[in-house]
């Protein structure tokens, strides 16, 4: 790209995305931005970028800053000499297009209408969040990143991001993600969906959407979490025994996963939660860009990457995005000549373990991180380069 | 029990409780009744009883007879020659207290007001679905059962049934049952719960609680059936392919998932729901009909049982009720002297194993009961009998 001005390290931006954005399956957004944070400092050579997806419910606000010193939501993981080290690297966190935290989404104004576009905003898929998250990275003047990392949600982002922009990253990580949904967890988000979109649809106004909003958020985290955890952190405990009837919440586990509900449903959009859930559900790495195409066929998008390594992180008690899915990943990407690491963690947490399992994933996170500073794997031809591992 | 007139085989009846009805809880039924079901003919010695209890959905019609022809909910395993052989059994099916299939339930009219008893109906415990079907036993003239069977919930109530009525029964049999329902099992009850209680609580209307019931049995089916079934049943496969938002319903895994919710919610009756699912949190076997007690103490009650065989079966896809509370159930009968068989089986059906898979349950079944009819564990004295495994 041109020369570009030096970036201010650590700060929250919102930028423009070319306008009109036309998302892949057919609509378009008229002015739509989206929101990001940095963390830490573009080298002179502009090539020390790290881009991170975040999971459905996430911010930008990936890690406190002098701007913002409220704590973000993977703190444990980027800093100073953390996994994702602000020392050697300039991480980009971008509010997914169709979020809530400032980008543009559901609840944004719609220009034609001057009201929120509602469910009138345009279908969204992940190739979409992708694309929306270069378009950022090209404003910050950034022609290769050293990797695009995603977790969740994210994780298929990064996926689709490599396949979107061949050459663009020189390498990815993907943590708890998926080349494509499993019944099971299309049947889950569903059932979220319908949820929340009834409430929605059903005019029977915001507290039965806050409602719905509650109780999808609870099937959420009983699909994150495993049954393991909540039996040793809550087992029958009961705040107020037999309580008989009443609330229905004096088992500690109902207190606790009212209490999370709430907090989500107070903060998230919900005709943003249904369309990014519905994003997932769509995604087919075997069918990026290809909407009215046949048959998915991820080994031939996998023949278009041009990464040059990658890592995969899976949790075993994970059941949302089950480690079969994520040897599946790992099994494609070393299947395309992409020096791949794959590494499967344990941790009750489940799905949710990169959000609680610092000590976990940060070895493991700063090894291949780290490596990718020395000079070997920084070819600019990866799709030739020598295997290294 | 004094002398009682023969019993016609195959018949739908419902039966009188003793009125008032008090249940363990603190509140009174008047006028209550049972709908039972009995196949297969009860011997001169009133001594080949099968007591069934249901899981939470089920009625009483257990299989078809006929005066009822149509198929019941467990048609592949009574009847002559299989596993609940009714050419030695009598086989006797209760629709559980509370439950809405001619039983007394919250759908029922309360005699106090002449209206149904919605949430006015009083806490219902399982330990009260075990003392009305001893009634059900009573009322035929049954002194001693050759043992009581029950799947889900049904197993919860078999366990409750030989605490309460110690000599009563010969044996049990519990498949997918527990001691006391894990905290996963709580959460996704409890939310289950809120969504129909609310709905009924909000005087949203019949839609609204139709709505709610169809979302509460889908969170149950999908913690029924295991991923893996799902996933090779439906994969990713799309009736309408990309169909966008619209129903939400384009993914296979969804019109089906649609279907059985649909038949579930124009059947059960929404406060007799909210009233078995919460029986089951609140179900422990080492509190049985004590209320106001401490600690729960499952080996102090399984202590008091006059069981002299058990047959434990678990399903190693169950989430719901996983092994593990299979194996606890094993373990504590066993430890209380009580001759004890336990069978572990794999099913991708999960939780639902035992109405779908006939095949594996009737040979278990079958050895077990057939085993019953010999002599030696006929003695009256269950406690003192000797071990027979």
């Amino acid at each position: 790209m041109s020369a570009s001005p030096p970036i201010a390290p650590d700060r929250a931006i919102r930028l423009a995305l070319p306008s009109p954005f036309a998302l892949v399956a057919g609509g378009r957004l008229v002015g739509a931005e989206v929101a990001v944070e940095t963390y830490g400092q573009l080298n002179p050579a502009r090539d020390n970028g790290l881009l991170l997806f975040t999971g459905l419910s996430a911010s930008a606000h990936a890690a406190s800053h002098p701007h913002d010193p409220s704590k973000g939501w993977w703190e444990a993981m980027i800093g100073p000499g953390k996994a994702l080290d602000t020392d050697q690297f300039f991480v980009i966190s971008v509010n997914s297009l169709g979020s809530c935290f400032g980008s543009t989404g559901p609840g944004s104004i719609d220009p034609a209408t001057g009201q929120p576009y509602g469910d009138r905003f345009p279908e969204l898929r992940i190739e979409d969040i992708a694309r929306a998250s270069q378009a950022a990275v090209d404003a910050l003047g950034i022609d290769q990143l050293a990797a695009v990392i995603g977790t969740s949600l994210g994780g298929m982002t990064a996926l689709a991001h490599a396949a979107c922009f061949p050459g663009r990253a020189r390498s990815v990580v993907s943590i708890s993600g998926a080349l494509a949904a499993t019944a099971s967890a299309i049947a889950t988000r569903s059932l979220q969906r319908e949820m929340v979109g009834g409430a929605l649809r059903s005019g029977a106004g915001p507290d039965a959407v806050n409602h719905a909003m509650r109780l999808a958020r609870k099937i959420g985290i009983m699909s994150y979490v495993g049954s393991e955890l909540l039996e040793k952190r809550f087992g029958r405990h009961q705040s107020e025994p037999f309580a008989g009837r009443g609330s229905g919440t004096d088992f500690e586990v109902e207190s606790w996963l009212d209490h999370l509900a709430n907090k989500f449903a107070n903060q998230f959009e919900p005709w943003s939660y249904w369309a990014l859930s519905r994003a997932m559900d769509l995604f087919d790495f075997g069918q990026v860009g290809e909407l009215s195409a046949g048959p998915s066929d991820p080994a031939r998008t996998a023949k278009t990457l041009r990464l040059t390594r990658a890592l995969v992180i899976g949790v075993q008690e994970d059941l949302l995005f089950p480690v079969t899915q994520q040897q599946a990943i790992a099994a494609l990407l070393t299947s395309a000549d992409i020096a791949t690491e794959y590494v499967e963690l344990s941790s009750p947490s489940g799905h949710d373990a990169f959000l609680t399992e610092a000590a976990l994933f940060t070895p493991v996170m700063r090894r291949f991180l780290n490596s990718l500073t020395r000079p070997t794997p920084t070819t600019i031809r990866p799709s030739s380069a020598a295997r290294t591992q």
